[in-house]
């Protein structure tokens, strides 16, 4: 998609290196960066460099080529699909792609086995495009529903980033928005903030800009009053990890909007590529969630009178916090799944009828 | 209550002054303010240094006595409760303030008008006083059955701040945790940091931290998990106006709250006094909801590393906003209320039977 008129991917390689744009200066300040070693590649995933479940597993899977860079040696790519898997917990992308990857690569001693590493984590990511393309497909006809019934723009709530910078291209939830939005479907998105890293502010409104979507940020508290006024015609999120019985994992907070939406009778859809799908975990609680680093709540970053990037602490000093990175969303709140074969019921049989 | 070991109120009269701890600076910067003419006190008001339904009351009270101080005239007087009134739209106790001091002064043209003001508007002070100190004693027996049963910390979930620095003392929500805390009972608050001016952690965590109140800061986002895994026992919140329904219109996100409540079985209660029981308006769609500017969401203020206060921009320069101040909780959604009088149903009939 566009950034300042010109086409991105959020990851590519070139010259031997990993090419991102780096997240966390989004949107003060558009930045490239280069990764060069594997460790590079799990900082990026840790700092949130790269973020989104399907950017991560491309992340790990570019990673895993760099580690060939580095080293072409068996026992150093077995350590390094370890470290990626373990550098964040949730999203259930990086170990999907990870286990991918040494699936092509092991036992692979060969000098082949960098071409191999190189085509397999390019299939990936060419996948994700092709799959996030057909998940704004499928969910652009939900979104040309409501406007043959309303005549009038569509409200969509989304919440945290499950744009295109949260993938490869296109987006998982962001993806029916842009495939409306070039049909000439009128959208206009109410983009949660979502606290504590904004990413609703800093990257979602940012690239609907860019796309030239009308979008109005609000705080995390307001979309409950705006689903009671009427004003959200539908919700659609993205999704870390979706248990095969349809509860799905998402940013925190995802939870509070669902349950609010059921009350409000506004239906509530998460998008997703395949990828996503944890077919083991059954239980939910067994989901380990991620707590993050008291800094993201107690200090925020952004830019002065001059321009200049600056971090502030915003709570008191001494004031415990938790922080908590993710929320599960039971299926019984989720109107349907949007994924790349079709549009599906957040239940097993659902599930199991299109991916099995 | 304490600020650094001494005891405060939030409001008082001195030498020809009204004095305000300025809530803006906190919990960066204790400043004390002198209000000097209505416009500082509506000033004052609208630049939220007061805010909290109660504490908006006393300052409009104040307000009168400092037109008085001005300008002896009943047309400014009346002039003065009008822009009082105009301030803030959606908190009920400013008009009730307003409307009970000129009750007192309308038509006064003695030279004891001045007293009359200053003895009406401490009276409103004191009440006020009392009354949030009964709202923590029947508060208090809900949280002591909570603890004879569980036997361990009682986790309680506020949102926004309902602590002493939104009334005269003692706070609503918060007045039954210093009771508790007072009698020896183990609480614990999670406090929802409530964007977009941040009060929860900026004047609740600020308060309980300086009574020694465990307590942790969350993310709005993050209530949801909290309540699913059983760590939240009850929820109390504050309210700015409550019908006579049973209906509370309070800070944006309490809604969110109740109904993730009300999901997961955890009792949702609402403190008040009864100057915010607003027995007009029928229906809450007829509540003005105010909506604040841009900048209390796109940019933030804190303390740099050299503890120099300094804001910044956080957004997307060119993105849009939608500032709402409070939404609306159904009575459905309310397990029950904590008055001054008693503990009632959110209903018409419950309200009516504590206070006619």
């Amino acid at each position: 998609m566009r950034i300042k008129g010109a086409n991105y991917r959020t990851i590519w390689f070139e010259s031997n290196v990993v090419k991102i744009i780096d997240q966390t200066k989004l949107p003060h300040k558009f930045t490239i960066k280069n990764l060069k070693t594997v460790d590079d590649a799990i900082n990026a995933i840790k700092a949130m460099e790269v973020r989104g479940a399907p950017l991560i597993g491309a992340t790990a899977a570019y990673g895993m080529v760099l580690s060939i860079i580095e080293k072409n040696d068996q026992s150093y790519l077995e350590k390094s699909a370890q470290n990626l898997i373990n550098s964040r917990p949730t999203a259930i992308n990086l170990k999907w792609a990870v286990d991918r990857m040494m699936k092509k690569l092991s036992g692979v001693n060969s000098e082949r086995i960098l071409e191999i590493a190189l085509n397999e984590a390019s299939k990936i990511c060419e996948e994700d495009v092709k799959f996030c393309k057909n998940i704004g497909l499928n969910g652009l006809k939900i979104i040309e529903e409501i406007y043959d019934k309303k005549k009038d723009t569509v409200n969509i709530l989304t919440h945290c980033n499950a744009g295109w910078l949260a993938t490869i291209d296109w987006g998982t939830a962001t993806s029916p928005i842009y495939h409306a939005h070039e049909k000439g479907i009128k959208v206009h998105v109410w983009v949660d903030e979502t606290r504590p890293r904004n990413q609703g502010a800093n990257l979602t409104s940012y690239e609907l800009n860019e796309e030239g979507i009308s979008n109005t940020v609000i705080a995390d508290n307001a979309g409950g009053i705006l689903m009671q006024r009427g004003q959200v015609d539908m919700c659609i999120v993205g999704t870390d990890r979706t248990l095969s019985n349809g509860d799905v994992c998402n940013k925190i907070g995802t939870y509070l909007k669902a349950v609010a939406a059921r009350e409000n009778n506004v239906p509530f859809y998460v998008a997703l590529p395949s990828s996503t799908i944890d077919w083991k975990t059954k239980n939910y609680k067994d989901i380990p969630i991620e707590e993050r680093g008291a800094e993201e709540l107690t200090h925020v970053e952004g830019v002065d009178k001059n321009d200049k990037i600056s971090k502030i602490r915003i709570y008191p000093k001494n004031s415990k916090v938790l922080n908590l990175a993710f929320d599960v969303t039971p299926a019984k709140y989720v109107s349907k799944l949007i994924t790349e074969k079709g549009v599906c019921e957040a239940t097993e049989k659902g599930l199991r009828e299109l991916f099995e």
